[in-house]
């Protein structure tokens, strides 16, 4: 077998560790806590669905590509929690040498194609990034206000943090934010989400 | 909100359940059985790194989708293990139910799109579909090879069986085809997996 094969095969293995990175959110009907892969294939699903909410024109392969490989770089890092202050001060540093270590494993065209992918979602500047990063926000409160929003109250989550981080949800899908909205109204109301 | 973007919503959250349809294919270090969704999120991304390989022109965005929606049927019709001859003869129309419950749950234009692309990774015709299911023989014949063949020790399987199942891994890539035929008569002479 050639190297460059071997490199996609070897790189094909190890995302499989994926898998095993769990998240804090849980699934539908109270289940088990959901994993990276599978948030990343939910999250590439709803976006091409939900397309044509996009603000902008937006390449929807790309998106989709983004999606599914965004948190790769958790196999090394691990998950850090969208309200976990401490884990968000090193979080940029850790996935940084994770992307450096898992893409290289990759042929060099695609370490760099992947890498430069991934950079794009962090940067948050395109409009395949804003609306990727409207998925990444919108998958997991679908899932948690259909469980009441256990995870937040497992987490003692406030609106106001909700309200900031699914803020930039607007910049992707002015439309799906008004989404956002009504389900973090809802969950204030059903006291699930204390205000302040 | 409007009736169009509930009912995506509503299907959003109804294919969470797919996390829970387990395979008899474990992740890799002997790990747990793995999802169909982990498995088609595998998929997507292989597809996407390994498109060089295919034998025709394919439209990627296209197998990619494929690729990601191919399993949904199974959260009614749950999975059928490629080795299991009784299940295998119910298949088509335990999924044929499944697909009609599920997607339509969507709104029209996209349930009528999706079922499509169902339909035509199952029909195995087009270029995209060889593909596809070249990649979804191929993900976990890397995983279990990677378990010393553990899943075909478990089932009795034989290399008559899956030669019989890969030999259509053909028809979407000769090139991959090569590696299947590679680790099969690795995993012979291993003892891993009985000829005949």
């Amino acid at each position: 077998m050639d190297e460059r094969l071997r490199s996609q095969l070897d790189f094909a293995l190890e995302i499989d560790k994926e898998k095993n990175i769990f998240r804090r959110t849980h699934l539908t009907n109270n289940g088990r806590n959901e994993n990276d892969a599978e948030h990343a294939w939910h999250m590439a699903i709803m976006a091409y669905l939900l397309r044509e909410y996009s603000n902008e024109q937006i390449d929807i392969a790309k998106v989709m590509l983004m999606c599914l490989i965004h948190d790769i770089v958790e196999i090394d890092a691990g998950d850090t929690y969208a309200y976990d202050e401490n884990g968000l001060k090193t979080q940029k540093e850790r996935e940084k040498k994770a992307k450096e270590r898992i893409f290289s494993i990759l042929p060099p065209d695609q370490k760099e194609e992947l890498a430069a992918l991934f950079d794009e979602f962090e940067e948050y500047k395109t409009p395949e990034s804003k609306f990727a990063h409207a998925m990444d926000n919108l998958q997991p409160i679908l899932l948690n206000s259909s469980n009441n929003g256990a995870d937040w109250r497992a987490h003692k989550v406030t609106a106001e943090q909700v309200y900031r981080r699914q803020s930039k949800t607007k910049l992707g899908s002015e439309k799906l934010f008004e989404v956002v909205d009504e389900i973090i109204k809802k969950n204030i109301r059903e006291n699930n989400l204390p205000e302040g």
